[in-house]
């Protein structure tokens, strides 16, 4: 097995090389590879973008965004400016001969034995293109291999999502093609299976019988700002449910593994969606915000942002709830949350406990006991806390609920951006973290109807935690959200 | 229900009123009674002694005892000194009709209605004739409620156990009698049932099915000091085995009582005790400290100490090996260890937990899953601190145990002292945290052969964890000591 600080010789080629992706995560996540001991020299970057920027002016804008992220050396001695290229592109269907030519130059040129990546860092109505455009100029095949990398959103539908996968599937095998959910390259997402299978005493206790409820809140404190254009065909449905938090279920409910390599996982990962019962519409709550206060200041509406329609249906907010109908997890529900104007931006997923059969000490004062509850939270702050009961100090019982608590930041240095983890992955060739097409299909299979449904799109203040409704689907099942739990 | 700042008037008389537990820990305890709202005036104390002092000189070292372990207020108006009273008491056998005389007198001065404690703070020697002067006396009746609470040790074997509860209860019914054994008034031993009866999460482990061992250690860094004259005829497994470690045995391994009440708690204890199988002399390691290093400075073996006979066969170590023979424990060693001259002074629990059945993550990288670990850690610094496996953040996958933790001194005042708690307990009458004859009888019944086997001494050098056969027996069960983690 190759170690981590070795890589093959490739050409990593970004399409949209000039784009807010490639500056803000791209070049930061290869900058490691760039200059570190035994990789630098290895990677070749090709940008490929409709501005019409040389060579220079392409390696100049990387040099800006490792000064914006704060990447450690920016002199071009430390790294390897010749590895850098661009190639402009303003016709994708016209000009595919032009970009097959140059790829193969550099490859001359530099001696790469045709390993190749192409990065498709685009906007989705531009992905089709791109694909036939590589296909048809055959960069698929070459002596070493190839490897084609697709951000999201993987359609916006069921029947989109299995076109974008035909298309893919006429020029790569799926073991080439790596959907990103950048969730999944976060250390505490991957954390997850760790936590699950090697840990005795969490794995023991994963399972209906210990279990009564799961709730996941991927909560944004922004509104839509600068993305209405994409977010307004999109919502929160498609943008969060659909791929994230319906990912961190597959993760948090899968069975163990046969062996932890990408395709036993995503064999779980399928059949745990696969297990999910239709969602009934009473089990759905919209929302949309409007105008309120945030942090002591006035912020519009949904309806009053900048490139949304007056009328505009598109929820900003979603809860559901989901039932997984298979032996683990019969009778507990997965509530999931997401949405803008929030309160405060936080991923936090909270596995609450049955509560003890008889209230043991009942007897010495009235009080009830809470059910343990763990916290795993993904951000900010990333840590687990396990709330549990402890006697408080003096002659009487009484219970108090304190946490056992981890923090990442106490015991390891600042986490590595999911980006960089998904790189490293993508160049060995390590498919674990990536979404796979029956899973992808899977997901849209079971959201799509409700998506479609046209459910009451319920207001809610921005600076709420969504609507009332909200608070009730959950009271239904006895329990609640922890909204105002924050360890920190 | 009577709440606890409300306590029927008594009499508390101490029979070794001018010892040193009285002194340290009796007198500071009943401070609060002293001084509290609601309290003050309800609680007489007659202190009985050798010492020829009167009232005023008894209330001078009272005054002073207060001073010496920091309590508030140690001036007289704020405290009952009219409260305090003493008698002198040379002889046992022939004074018990001035004893008596005194008691009466007192409770028609002061209108008290009868209620007497007497506390047996003496050496075990002077407690039959006590016992036997009190009960000769009459003063075991009254028309309120008597009560009788005695010190450790109960007994220094099977017989001579049986013998003082078959006098004691000449004289007073077992619900009149509270023998000490101050661990169970530690806040953190109270703790170990609402740990396990009010957190599904750790009861649902609790069992043969996912712990392994269990380890309890009990050490000291001090040596013998100036209790030669005891510890001799003692030795370790009197001074703790049998009566420290084996109620922490019983209150980890019992099953959920009926009621959270003093019966149903002490009958799941018994249950306990007749369920562990006679202990094997290979189970057994004895210890005796020779000269050695702590802190930088030589320290005298045993045999040097002042008091100790020159070839003195007392174990100041012991490690020994429990098998509970029931549904819930059968297979799962509970090591007990204690110890003079260790390294540190420690009580803490360690729950091991069962090793994953498979390494899945080994694929990625040799390493060897650690098991989860609970640990209870009673002083210092009291806590818990659940060991478990996270991720490494990288590229790799690498395992790392690293700790959930819990401490009560970032949640609570400081904690009571136990005695504070027991004290309290006995006027209110509740016998939950006290020792009933048949506990205290099944214990000796259990360690008596072993003690009686004259098994062989293992010298150990001061400042070490014992000498290495104790090592030897925990690793012939796949596991070790805890010795170099110190959470803190």
């Amino acid at each position: 097995m190759t170690t981590r600080n070795e890589i093959e010789s490739h050409l990593f080629v970004i399409h949209g090389g000039t784009g807010d992706l490639a500056r803000r995560k791209l070049f930061p996540a290869l900058y490691k590879l760039l200059t570190g001991e035994g990789t630098k020299g290895s990677c070749h970057i090709l940008g490929v973008g409709r501005k019409d920027l040389g060579d220079d002016g392409f390696r100049e804008m990387v040099r800006e965004s490792f000064i914006e992220t704060g990447s450690a050396a920016v002199d071009s001695g430390s790294w390897c400016t010749d590895c850098i290229h661009y190639q402009q592109m303003a016709d994708i269907a016209k000009e595919g001969p032009a970009l097959a030519q140059r790829i193969r130059e550099i490859e001359e040129a530099y001696s790469l034995p045709g390993n190749r990546i192409f990065y498709l860092a685009l906007p989705p109505q531009a992905f089709s293109d791109t694909i036939r455009s590589i296909g048809g100029e055959g960069l698929n095949k070459s002596p070493g291999w190839v490897k084609l990398v697709v951000e999201k959103p993987f359609g916006t539908d069921l029947d989109s999502a299995r076109e974008l996968n035909r298309l893919i599937h006429e020029y790569f095998d799926e073991s080439q093609v790596y959907r990103i959910d950048h969730y999944l390259g976060k250390e505490t997402v991957q954390n997850l299976s760790v936590l699950r299978f090697a840990n005795t005493v969490f794995e023991s206790l994963w399972k209906r019988d210990r279990i009564s409820s799961v709730h996941i809140t991927v909560s944004e404190s922004l509104g839509v700002e600068q993305r209405a254009g994409y977010y307004e065909s999109s919502g929160a449905f498609r943008d969060m449910i659909q791929n994230h938090l319906t990912q961190l279920v597959t993760l948090l409910a899968m069975e163990p593994p046969a062996r932890f390599d990408a395709e036993s996982i995503r064999n779980e990962k399928v059949k745990v969606l696969r297990s999910i019962a239709a969602i009934e519409p009473e089990d759905v709550v919209l929302g949309q915000y409007t105008a309120g206060e945030m942090n002591g200041e006035q912020v519009s509406g949904y309806l009053s942002e900048e490139g949304v329609a007056n009328d505009s249906t598109t929820p900003t907010f979603v809860n559901l709830k989901l039932a997984i109908d298979n032996w683990r997890w019969k009778g507990v529900p997965f509530f999931l949350r997401t949405g803008k104007r929030m309160p405060r931006r936080m991923t936090r997923i909270v596995i609450e406990f049955h509560r003890p059969p008889i209230s043991m000490f009942g007897s010495h004062s009235l009080v009830e006991t809470n059910p343990n509850r763990l916290l795993i939270t993904l951000q900010p702050n990333e840590g687990f806390h396990l709330l549990f009961e402890v006697k408080e100090p003096g002659d009487e019982m009484r219970l108090k609920t304190e946490e056992l608590h981890f923090h990442y930041h106490d015991a390891f240095e600042p986490l590595p951006d999911a980006y960089q983890t998904l790189i490293v992955d993508v160049i060995q060739g390590d498919q674990t973290l990536f979404v796979r097409s029956d899973e992808v299909e899977a997901s849209w299979a079971l959201h799509d109807p409700i998506i479609r449904a046209g459910l009451p799109i319920h207001p809610y203040p921005a600076g709420s935690w969504g609507p009332p409704a909200s608070d009730e689907l959950l009271a239904k099942d006895g329990t609640a959200w922890m909204n105002d739990y924050d360890p920190d």
